[in-house]
């Protein structure tokens, strides 16, 4: 692991610059609030709706903030990456926005819906197996061939920085908080959520929610240094990735807790979400619900932020209507 | 029918009363948009999210205005109505936050996501035949053993000028709209979209959308009286009713057209707003989506307000993997 001080932290001020930069290319999503979720958890929740972003997930944040801050030359020969899936169609979004190559490794069991939105917003598609080092081999290769502008999918300050803008957001539209909890994979969303709080609203407590079956972050924050799986196995197929030094930064210093669900919670909260906000989201972005209801106790009373992080889902095959 | 004399037909003013009355109770939903949808259809289209509702549809605007408009010993006894669905649960929605009794007749055919709604919400279900005669003999039975203050779906002045506080903000959050479209089946929401529009934006076109197969608004659009059909065959289960005298005072002076879409153009519009904006709507909503994309001349270059109405839709259930 790298000393610390010879990360590239983001500020605040990239934070405030990345918000003025990606404002034409993003949507201020809307904060949904449902009686009936508070009565069930006793929270005054807010949910900040990032699968309303026109691709489908807050990572239009981070990867627009990259895109559109790359100097002409460097936007020459486009932009690369890997990734389980929002990062990857964000991304190529972004990169088509701009009007530049956008080339992706992502695995192959990647959801097919995500796979078909890379592809409508002019990316191009490199399978890999779905394991962290298969993964990294193949961008390696990818990247020499095309040498695309690398965005890493979260440990790269110019994508914290945009998904802090998230945060910022939330903030506004609310009349305060006194608890922001959001998934936990690499920790981008989580990361760019601490760089905003711990300035604008630091008393803002911040919880990070992951799978039980990816819990990796989980027992990172426990030992106080990255534990990183390969390939672990969980429904929640966009929070399988691993801790790097600079999310780790942000989560080593900044957040408060991180709590677990179980599959079967998961898939609960994903129906939940859609009985009560009409919205149907992935189960990665359902963890968070998930772990308030298991830990009421840890919420109940409190102005509860809740990171709804996107909704791209294959509708014809949702979890409980799945075949074995 | 009545002379338009008789008829109690609800003021600008009473819209604004009504807004009033019920912002404690309701959302002011958020207006999406789609880059996507823009370019396929060549207009610059604004949602109005009414599924985003707690009780998942605008009628909770007219529903509210009537319940907490009632006198103190006009509650006593309750409210009661028939309705194909959303009615029903945005009445129970607003008894219940009133603390009021609510007997809804439904007919047996109703989706069940929206009979679980309405008990969930602490209402009665009644059930009757799937045909506007037998819905309307259940209702008198019901009505005259609760005396519960009779709440029509879309022919009473009250829901007329709630329903108008939805254009109303849609005025409000947009820099000004060409045209309104807006779903019609017994015209209750076209009806405050002209009572609102009329005064508010009078230059501002309203084009209704109905279904092929229930297209009896179209033809008395076009014959110049009401033409009801008892019992007509379409997915879109929430626009079967007939336009009654007070709704068409409102369509036959307001309305500048009324559009009609197949079984299969409608399926399509729900499956292309799931895509591009990640909303699950219910069939009725998706019939002005259908009808601007097979009119595209008519919409193209215009500043377009779509209202959409309702999103109650079994999700296990959905028109393009439902068993044949």
């Amino acid at each position: 692991m790298k000393d610390v001080l010879d990360l590239e932290i983001p500020t605040y001020d990239d934070m405030l610059a990345a918000h003025d930069r990606i404002k034409p290319h993003i949507r201020r999503t809307p904060v949904l609030k449902s009686d009936y979720l508070n009565e069930l958890t006793g929270a005054d929740l807010h949910f900040k709706c990032e699968n309303m972003q026109e691709p489908g997930a807050f990572k239009v944040r981070g990867a627009s903030n990259a895109v559109f801050g790359l100097t002409a030359s460097e936007a020459a020969f486009g932009v690369a990456t890997h990734s389980s899936g929002n990062h990857a169609l964000c991304l190529s979004y972004a990169a088509g926005r701009r009007g530049i190559p956008c080339n992706v490794v992502m695995p192959r069991t990647a959801p097919q819906a995500k796979k078909d939105a890379v592809r409508r917003y002019g990316g191009t598609i490199t399978e890999c197996e779905p394991s962290t080092s298969s993964r990294e081999d193949t961008f390696a290769q990818v990247q020499a061939r095309t040498g695309g502008e690398f965005v890493h999918p979260y440990n790269d300050p110019r994508v914290i920085a945009g998904q802090g803008t998230c945060s910022k957001e939330l903030i506004e539209q609310t009349d305060g908080l006194d608890i922001v909890v959001a998934p936990i994979g690499g920790g981008g969303m989580i990361s760019g959520t601490c760089l905003t709080l711990s300035t604008l609203a630091p008393q803002t407590q911040i919880i990070a929610a992951e799978p039980e079956q990816a819990d990796d972050a989980f027992r990172s924050f426990k030992a106080g240094h990255i534990i990183a799986d390969d390939a672990p196995h969980t429904i929640a197929d966009g929070l399988k990735v691993p801790l790097k030094d600079l999310t780790w930064h942000f989560v080593s210093n900044h957040v408060t807790d991180i709590l677990t669900a179980s599959e079967d919670e998961i898939v609960d909260a994903m129906k939940i979400t859609w009985k009560y906000l009409r919205q149907v989201i992935e189960p990665s972005c359902a963890v968070p619900l998930a772990t308030i209801l298991k830990n009421k106790h840890v919420f109940a009373g409190k102005r509860v932020g809740v990171i709804i992080t996107g909704g791209n889902v294959d509708l014809d095959n949702l979890p409980w209507t799945r075949k074995a």
